[in-house]
């Protein structure tokens, strides 16, 4: 019970957030749509700052169920980094059709969002985006292994790159809503990756 | 007098902009900081939409400003472009210095902020956007008559991705408050406008 409402304020501040701005919802946004009353909210999550931890932390729960599914498949490293691609932009699509509107990347918002007042937020979602770095580093030195990326390109550089893609590529689908402008994510990606240097 | 004013109240709003987020600025917020009355504001900005989308025009202004300043330079394109990207994380550099934080691409943060409940704005960030993306791509298109970029490259699609890295190195940049981040942009843009695809 107690289980279920934390989880109802959790999902209803999550959804809030990706259709507006973590910024833009309070508390009283949260608990009027989650109908939970302030106290009860209070006990779960002691502050609006603990409440958007767990919204970031749900995320990146959910972003890594994509990348445990994608990239922990059989297949060459590559095709399975383009599989994750290819979920990330079908997420993006699943997203517009519940909020009404592109979201954009749910871990990078926060991150566009931030402001010099939030170190604590900063220095999770600096971690959060090295972890998502450090998944997409393991693949690239995988392809490398095999002879499929160049040997002497660094892993981590070329993965932030990637990340970088992601972010950038979001930001011009959010403003433009519309889902298509990650197209060319999947094979800027692999061209990146299979450039010489 | 009046213009005095009406640009105290639109650098402060810019100011306080940069250093949280749009969300979080309120129009209270604004007269205190510029020490202006709630009635002034509104004869020049009849509501905070309106002032939003003058911290907008104004961000574009200073982005316009550089890239005037670099690609209307002389000089091969490509270089140009790279001063381009140079000047950009300079920019970044001194804005840190004067807000005490890395605040990411001002047009970017605003795109990433963007809710599906503001239309008005979305569509001029995306005009601003689409205006920035086409300066990038009359510079491709130039180093493609040199020879100096692959002929059957798209332009725009190569200005977008350009777009998209800036905004992408951006979102790591504020992400961990490290002007270094944008390092890889220049060489990484580079690499993209001259690989074979």
């Amino acid at each position: 019970m107690a289980r279920d409402t934390r989880e109802r304020l959790l999902t209803t501040a999550r959804d809030l957030v990706h259709a507006s701005t973590y910024a833009d919802v309070g508390v009283d946004d949260v608990c009027r749509a989650a109908r939970v009353n302030k106290g009860s909210l209070y006990h779960f999550f002691p502050s609006k700052q603990a409440l958007g931890l767990a919204v970031l932390d749900r995320n990146w729960e959910l972003m890594r169920a994509l990348l445990d599914q994608t990239l922990g498949a059989q297949g060459p490293p590559l095709d399975r980094l383009d599989a994750f691609l290819a979920g990330y932009a079908s997420m993006m699509r699943t997203m517009r059709e519940h909020l009404g509107g592109v979201p954009g990347c749910p871990l990078g918002n926060l991150a566009a969002e931030l402001s010099a007042h939030e170190p604590v937020m900063r220095a999770r979602i600096t971690e959060v985006l090295a972890a998502w770095t450090d998944r997409i580093a393991d693949v690239v030195r995988e392809a490398q292994v095999r002879g499929d990326v160049e040997p002497t390109l660094d892993a981590t550089s070329a993965a932030r790159a990637v990340v970088a893609c992601i972010q950038g590529y979001s930001v011009l689908a959010k403003a433009e809503d519309d889902p298509g402008a990650l197209d060319p994510l999947r094979p800027l990606v692999r061209t990146l990756l299979l450039l010489p240097r």
